[in-house]
């Protein structure tokens, strides 16, 4: 298999194969970046066509889609019956224009996003997720398991740069509500170690509430089981003047309930929380 | 012991009593809604002197602190000696300042806050924070326990409304991120339900970073061990033009960004993400 791009990822990446006893091509436009990998074992390919024509498998990982194409444009004779997989971070709209412009091309196109970081490559803990027509992935499911967990979302090949993104989306919201929550226990002299725990159970809790709540979104009904909008937002407020009061930030607690009022303003202040989707699924009026 | 106040929560709380088979006294406002609790083994104080008078330990569960001074303020001789545990939602200074009038009245005051539904009380799935101080708190544990899990913070009486607000952000961020994901993902046809088991992995994953991060807080050093701020900062405007492009709602992303582009500004971009504690900790500036 080949890989092409050999910045910090790329260069994980074919590490990783390398030390799964994959046989592994090479390319890179600072060819001096493959001489590490090329003294662990891999083959250096002189030129792209070279480097696609290697074998069936074909993995690209560089800065942006800008330079997959630039890459990519002057060989892509060589893309006709190959697979190629694209790890470079981009949108939903990149991805699915870089499977049409593939699939003019006669290749297989899988589009992917890579949720660690560079040394995390080759454990479990590195989450690589794949969006494109199933069979194709299917076929090199067994290579890719050497790069981590290794995740199947679905044939449109968007789904990866969205999972991504909205990964992220929860990352930064649980960091940002945790470093809220230690802001106003430091008033009190509460230290962060002492606050964590707490913090990391009531995620954990939360978190197991998602599947039920979803079920709300899907079936376009939001009946208050547990308790309603305006109780939340009631509690939004509490929330905002208890920041005000110990002298913290108050950016977040006024997004929460400015988001919840608009709801309720829209006539939902009766319904439970997940009636919100509205909210999330459109742009701010105004 | 003594529950005043049996509205929707005080009347789970003095049934809760009753079922763990504690002799329990009850005092409200409008009589009437004593009436399914005395029928249950409850005795009905004709007034709340007699209600304070009953036992050692009274909890009240009113609608606020101003109902909280009225209620009791016309029968505070009866508290010297008692011990008084206040349910009712407020801030910290407002516990602080109930804590201050209590003891001026001889009574031993603990301040609480009630994460849970009416229904929930009873169950372990109830938590009870108590703050205050911990020889009056461990006095009566073994009572408290019939409410559910039932925890002490510290002696700073503050400290259960501030967990309590600490809590709900972190309830409602995962809630927002999770519906930010929906709305993606609903853009490719994926439904709620597909995505919410992903959502709440990540959700579970970052939570245990927390006590790890909380160190970096403390020690007030923050290494990019994992990642730079200034790389969270380009991948949340991958979000921000992710969601633009797919039409959703942008708000929490920008949110994301504008305190990050703050942090960044101040020379904190080379630096871990927690070094955003600074920008939580102050009100915006401007
Ligand atoms: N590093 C991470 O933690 C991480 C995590 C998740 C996802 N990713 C994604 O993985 C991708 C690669 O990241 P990286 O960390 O490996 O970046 P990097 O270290 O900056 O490497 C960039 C790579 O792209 C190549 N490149 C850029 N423009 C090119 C062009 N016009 N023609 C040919 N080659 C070009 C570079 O070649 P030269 O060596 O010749 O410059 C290099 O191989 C990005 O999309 C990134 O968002 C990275
Ligand atoms: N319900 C929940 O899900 C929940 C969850 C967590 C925390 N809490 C907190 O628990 C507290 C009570 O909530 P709740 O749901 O029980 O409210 P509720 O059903 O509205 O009951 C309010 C109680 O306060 C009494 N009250 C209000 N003003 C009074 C005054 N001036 N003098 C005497 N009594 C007065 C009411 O007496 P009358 O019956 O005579 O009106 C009633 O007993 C609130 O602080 C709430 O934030 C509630």
């Amino acid at each position: 298999m080949t890989v092409i791009g050999l910045g910090l990822m790329g260069r994980a990446l074919a590490g990783a194969f390398l030390r799964a006893g994959h046989p592994t091509t090479v390319w890179n436009r600072t060819t001096s970046k493959a001489d590490q990998l090329v003294a662990e074992g891999a083959r250096l390919a002189p030129t792209v066509a070279d480097a696609l024509g290697a074998g069936s498998l074909t993995i690209i990982c560089v800065t942006d889609y800008q330079a997959v194409y630039e890459l990519l444009g002057a060989s892509d004779g060589e893309l006709d019956g190959k697979t190629l997989i694209n790890l470079t971070s981009g949108d939903s709209t990149q991805a699915r224009e870089a499977a049409q412009w593939a699939g003019q091309r006669g290749a297989h196109y899988l589009d992917g996003a890579i949720m660690a970081i560079p040394s995390a490559i080759g454990t479990a803990e590195a989450v690589i997720l794949h969006s494109g027509p199933r069979p194709d992935f299917e076929a090199h499911r067994s290579t890719l398991d050497a790069l981590g967990t290794v995740t199947y979302l679905g044939a449109d090949q968007g789904l990866a740069s969205l999972y991504d993104v909205a990964g992220l989306a929860m990352m930064w919201s649980v960091l940002n509500a945790w470093l809220q929550g230690t802001a106003l226990l430091r008033t009190a002299g509460v230290d962060a170690a002492t606050y964590a725990p707490f913090a990391r159970q009531i995620a954990a809790t939360v978190a197991e509430w998602l599947p039920g709540y979803a079920e709300q979104i899907d079936s376009g009904s939001f009946p208050a089981e547990v308790s309603a909008l305006e109780t939340d937002a009631r509690a939004m407020a509490h929330l905002i003047e208890e920041s005000e009061t110990v002298g913290v930030n108050t950016e977040l607690p006024k997004l929460f309930k400015s988001m919840a009022d608009r709801s309720i303003a829209a006539g939902h202040g009766g319904e439970q929380y997940p009636v919100l989707i509205e909210e999330f699924s459109r742009p701010r009026k105004n």
